[in-house]
């Protein structure tokens, strides 16, 4: 795919810049050197993040391609660069919890990870401006967010997606506690899993010392992100060879 | 029934006082002259307000069970005072939505009084403590709140009422745009809806006119309850000649 240009910007986002290429159906996704949490308020510089969110997300996609879910990961370009699918993005994000943590555990006042049966799914409204509020299935629908098909497929993917990295993240001793994914249409209306796969939007503990090895370390200023990022990455390249 | 009598306090919530009775089937509900709204920051005696609560609450109930919809009415008392079924109140409540208005328009931003297709029906968990935080059904069975089965007849008793009310009050010139339900358990384990069905929990507005006919006269400090409770309850006064 040497021969794949950037182009000119589409959007650029918290911890990544998008730009077109050469190819119609591509973008070339850069990821910044950057931290932000609290829907923006805290925001940081961090060298070297991009390597590891880039290089993470590139092994869990490889990974989930592999096990038959597919998504828009193509190739990494580079250290900090990957080259996806052009997918119209869904308005909707999915969050998956097997454990009690984060905004669901003060919502509800629920110890800290606490197993969650069944494993709790939400749906969010991609609206910064709107603070992302959360949705349910009718306020999709009547919003116009998304059909019930999408919906479904919006939960089940989420779901494979969640059976798949647990088994994959158990074998390196790390308990995959949440995270979140995000959708894009492609060309025919069907739906495809995008965005990014990594520790900035997923909550990983050590499953022998249970310390986080994701953002919360930079949201609760309890460590340095690539000091935990690095381990996330070592212990995923140990275990699958890429 | 003029052999019960009304015994020990059970509960005293933000709008009535729940006594047990000599029949142990049966609760004594006392409405009190009070109105509350912002999870109870804003609170103020209003004189004759209970009469109206008791009297609409009393006539929706009665529709209702002759519509085939059971629920938990047994009689009215007296003018401020009804008997009803004893029940292990459900921890969930139930928002129907017809039109948007109150904190779904804002939480999304869409204009007041829009109409919401599929009607947007939204499950509260009822904890004052933690302010009464919106649920998803996942949510709803891992913090063990409700059954699945359970899930179903809230959202299916909810849009029964709807339907039912929605048909009632257009005959009387107004326009049902949201309402709050909740439900108990009988000691078989099935539910049945109770509560309170009236301008206290649900937002009614005049069809020709569109003034507000419910709480937000009080919420918005724009009119006295009991003017709008009355021509609420004299309007179904004359179409169901109870």
């Amino acid at each position: 795919m040497s021969n794949i240009e950037k182009q000119d910007l589409i959007i650029e986002g918290k911890a990544k810049a998008v730009y077109n290429t050469t190819d119609p159906a591509l973008v070339w996704v850069h990821n910044l050197d950057q931290a932000t949490a609290l829907n923006g308020k805290k925001k940081e510089a961090i060298t070297n993040k991009a390597h590891y969110t880039n290089a993470i997300s590139g092994l869990l996609f490889q990974y989930l391609a592999e096990q038959g879910i597919a998504n828009h990961f193509v190739e990494r370009l580079n250290d900090t660069d990957v080259l996806v699918k052009k997918l119209t993005m869904a308005k909707v994000e999915v969050v998956t919890r097997n454990y009690a943590s984060g905004s669901f555990e003060r919502k509800y006042a629920v110890p800290h990870l606490q197993e969650l049966t069944p494993k709790v799914q939400e749906f969010y409204y991609k609206n910064d401006q709107l603070d992302d509020p959360s949705l349910n299935d009718s306020q999709i629908l009547a919003l116009g967010l998304a059909s019930t098909s999408d919906i479904a497929t919006f939960r089940s993917t989420a779901l494979a997606v969640n059976e798949k990295l647990t088994a994959l993240f158990a074998e390196i001793g790390i308990i995959l506690v949440d995270f979140k994914v995000e959708y894009g249409y492609q060309a025919d209306g069907s739906l495809l899993l995008a965005d990014e796969l990594s520790p900035d939007n997923m909550r990983l503990i050590d499953a022998t010392t249970q310390v986080s090895l994701d953002k919360d370390v930079f949201r609760q200023g309890t460590g340095e992100i690539t000091d935990v990022y690095e381990i996330v990455l070592s212990r995923l390249q140990h275990a699958l060879h890429y």
